[in-house]
């Protein structure tokens, strides 16, 4: 800790006064910066802890204590307003067969959430403009699908998985961007009905 | 023709010399132009080929002899790659228990083709960072929705055309525009077959 107060005192510089909580957030930040800056320069799989914490002039030991293993950090640094890991638990919970409903379930309380959902918003929109973010594409495919597909198992299990993530995304595309009708206007309830025996299918039938 | 080749004219200025096929191509592109203003200010329900004709300073049947009716020429104007009366004419050709299946085809041949692909795509993402144009969402809901839940009957066949088109859309974005994996690699033939019968669930099932 100390050595990381320390380093991240030197980039402030001395026109800012120290003080622990203003180092801890700054040393925060730092990391986060540099996370940004590793995984645009390296990709998701290409990313280490390791070289997040040289880019922040910290310990690993420091990043962990603060964010968790590589993918909090990734969520940490992209402000991804929910974690695939805890989420795919969640769905399989009750069983495979009723993967298709708990997810519909999670995939609108997330979107209809005001703060979870313009996050949300705010991603797609960058993730279409930036025509495929290497990082982004990595994230979701090495903690979502990858996750979804071991939950599902089998041996198209991940093509599965992402003909899922599709359905969700398109959902999300005609709702909440283009606002198309009837789905624009139809209630969060009817539309998780609605998915969820679809979503079902994509993953066992 | 004369007026229209008049109004042509007096719009291009003296600096340009006249002809035949300059002032056809330069009618055509007038009521384009008009028909782009048109649509901006008052929306794909709100426009009407007359005011578009009057836009232009061309009559009404010039513009009806140029590009048919008005779905005809917001294609025209919007430079879009599908005509939705001829495509879901052809999506329930050999029965709507086919439907599925043909729109699968329709789907990815559309999106396959280096030329409508292209000119998908670009449609896509414009319409995402756009945040919904409202021309283009009442066009998509009159011109394709709308014939599509025609096709399928029933209280609910505007919904379960919407959760279709949602499918596809999903798929354009996952496999097309963030190239995620294992979709973006998975032959053209294997994501229409995996496609068919979710389409057919969404449209009769």
């Amino acid at each position: 800790m100390a050595e990381a107060r320390t380093a991240a005192g030197a980039r402030r510089g001395p026109g800012r006064p120290p003080g622990r909580r203003g180092d801890a957030s700054a040393t925060r930040e730092g990391i986060l910066e540099a996370a940004r800056a590793e995984f645009a320069a390296r990709g998701y799989a290409g990313a280490s802890v390791r070289a997040i914490a040289r880019g922040a002039g910290v310990d690993p030991a420091l990043v962990h204590h603060y964010f968790g293993p590589k993918d909090r950090v990734f969520i940490a640094a992209m402000d991804l307003p929910l974690e695939p890991e805890e989420l795919i638990g969640r769905v399989f919970a009750a069983g495979v067969e009723h993967a298709g409903e708990r997810l519909a379930e999670a995939f609108v309380t997330l979107w209809e959430h005001p703060d979870t959902g313009t996050r949300l918003l705010a991603i797609l929109r960058t993730a279409v403009s930036d025509g495929g973010n290497p990082a982004f594409r990595e994230f979701v495919g090495a903690e979502l699908i990858a996750r979804l597909a071991e939950g599902i198992g089998g041996e198209d299990g991940a093509l599965r998985a992402n003909l899922c993530v599709s359905q969700l995304l398109g959902v999300a595309l005609t709702r909440y961007v283009l606002r198309l009708e009837p789905i624009a206007s139809t209630s969060a309830a009817h539309v998780a009905d609605r998915l969820a025996p679809i979503l079902q299918r994509h993953l066992t039938g």
